[in-house]
């Protein structure tokens, strides 16, 4: 039995087809323009297959409360083609199969956590610094959420004694993704990362403020293991230098995997969130 | 059926049985003092009936690891005489009944949870401001944990730019407890905080830090409500003095519910613990 998946990305889509192991057997990817048109891409994919359900990890924020008027909505983008947007009832209204809806970074968490470099663990962790800062969580087997799904990326972090760097966040200037995420290097230098030279102070500063977010998910979540993915951490070095000033900031309060074991990059790559969504799509099949 | 609770703090025992509505119908309370002493007072207490389940909520950190070789054990604490002590294992020896097995702030939040100041939700979280920071979260109607149990009061916080005080947490100085408990109050002013003026600059700072805390919390599990406890939050217009800062940090950037009723005082008062205990009694209960 086939099943469909979605990773919906803010700039790109990537549909595919798994079987019940999971396994990928055919996919496309399309740039992210307006819903009308995506969709359309979408439909012309999965309509070529008999798919037993669907998994949907899509940027966000969404509505992932099932007794919600709005479940499955897009909630308040930026994206603003999108905000509003019915994405699963429009979904549904295709293709009459059972449909499992999380945000990207939980999907993502859900690959890592099953096949990936979480696998076989019933409590983990994904967060992606890239343009933004998400990070979703796998807690005792289930993706974690509350009222809504976590939006992890907007804690506040202690500003690094040099970075006078205001935080591009539009809510909170300086919380995490304000200060770490992608643009904020841009912000400080007026150059992209990937022009900066990796002994530069400021991955020194990233580095902090994403070890002080990792000391707060540790306390509070107890994670065995946490996966880090995303843009920046493709800077050379920058993994290292996380689990120096994590090891330094946790103090050994809690007991926590040796930690070239507990921060960890991922192991499927870029095929993490597309995985995730196959994953939930076998999940919910009926 | 009748059911035993303790609920075993690191200054009093509370022991008490209950029956299946959860209501407590004899307690007992005295000091804490060697494990030996205090077990015996314990036993004598239950002896007296006969239990079908026993919940226990302890002062930690203690294993709630169940395939643990030292599940049930107190771990490394200050309070020596308990350290490493098998507290579990010294119930079980004595009676042959389930026994639940949380720490004591996880055992306050099931008890706001199913009883008290949050009842009926099935994602809250209770924090308690006192001799320490504690905190303990229900998610999805089940008691947070990963590899071991949350230590929600050792997250970093951002100095205020007029508290000089550089934190009383032997591990991480200036962490939430460090700068927020108790203890930080006589450290600052060389007195207690019930001899503090309610309008003392050092009340803003610790609001200030419980709100960066609860900004953390409220980004990472979206409870539907958070119930605040402890000697702290005796404090006259603390409540209202961390509202307004919490407010101001998330700054609508998630939905939360009204703050008035998102941050709320315990219902049950000073029984949210014993009650809690009494619950996972019976949740355990053959
Ligand atoms: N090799 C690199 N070195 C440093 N930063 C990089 C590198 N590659 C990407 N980035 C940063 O990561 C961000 C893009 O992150 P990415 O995870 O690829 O995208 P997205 O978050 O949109 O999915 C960019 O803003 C850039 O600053
Ligand atoms: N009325 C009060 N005003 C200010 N602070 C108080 C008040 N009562 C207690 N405290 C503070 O709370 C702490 C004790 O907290 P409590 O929750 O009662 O105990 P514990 O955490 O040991 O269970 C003390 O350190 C004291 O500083
Ligand atoms: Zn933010
Ligand atoms: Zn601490």
């Amino acid at each position: 039995m086939l099943v469909g998946g979605i990773e919906a990305g803010g700039t790109k889509f990537v549909c595919a087809v798994g079987n019940e192991k999971n396994e990928l057997l055919e996919r496309v990817a399309f740039p992210t323009t307006t819903p009308e048109e995506t969709l359309e891409q979408v439909f012309a994919f999965f309509d070529r297959f008999d798919l037993a359900a669907i998994g949907i990890g899509s940027f966000g924020p969404i509505d992932v409360k099932k007794d919600s008027e709005t479940y499955g909505h897009i909630l308040c983008t930026p994206k603003l083609a999108w905000k509003d947007f019915d994405f699963l009832g429009a979904m549904k209204a295709r293709y009459a199969v059972p449909m499992g809806w999380t945000t990207d970074v939980n999907g993502a968490a859900l690959g890592e956590s099953a096949l990936g470099a979480a696998k076989g663990m019933k409590n983990i962790m994904y967060i992606t610094i890239g343009t933004g800062v998400g990070a979703g969580a796998i807690v005792d087997g289930k993706i974690l959420e509350g009222i809504g799904h976590p939006e992890m990326g907007h804690i506040l972090v202690r500003p690094h004694e040099h970075d006078h760097y205001e935080g591009f966040c539009p809510y909170h200037g300086n919380c995490l993704e304000g200060m770490a995420a992608g643009p904020s290097i841009d912000g400080r230098l007026g150059k992209a990362g990937k022009d900066v030279e990796p002994t530069d102070a400021v991955w020194d500063y990233i580095a902090y403020y994403i070890a002080q977010a990792l000391e707060a998910y540790t306390v509070i979540l107890r994670p065995e293991r946490i996966v880090l993915g995303g843009g920046v951490m493709k800077v050379p070095g920058m993994l290292d230098n996380i689990k120096g000033k994590f090891t330094k900031l946790l103090a050994d309060y809690v007991p926590v995997p040796a930690v070239d074991d507990y921060l960890v990059l991922p192991g499927l790559g870029d095929d993490a969130g597309i995985t995730g969504a196959i994953i939930l799509a076998n999940e919910v099949k009926a």
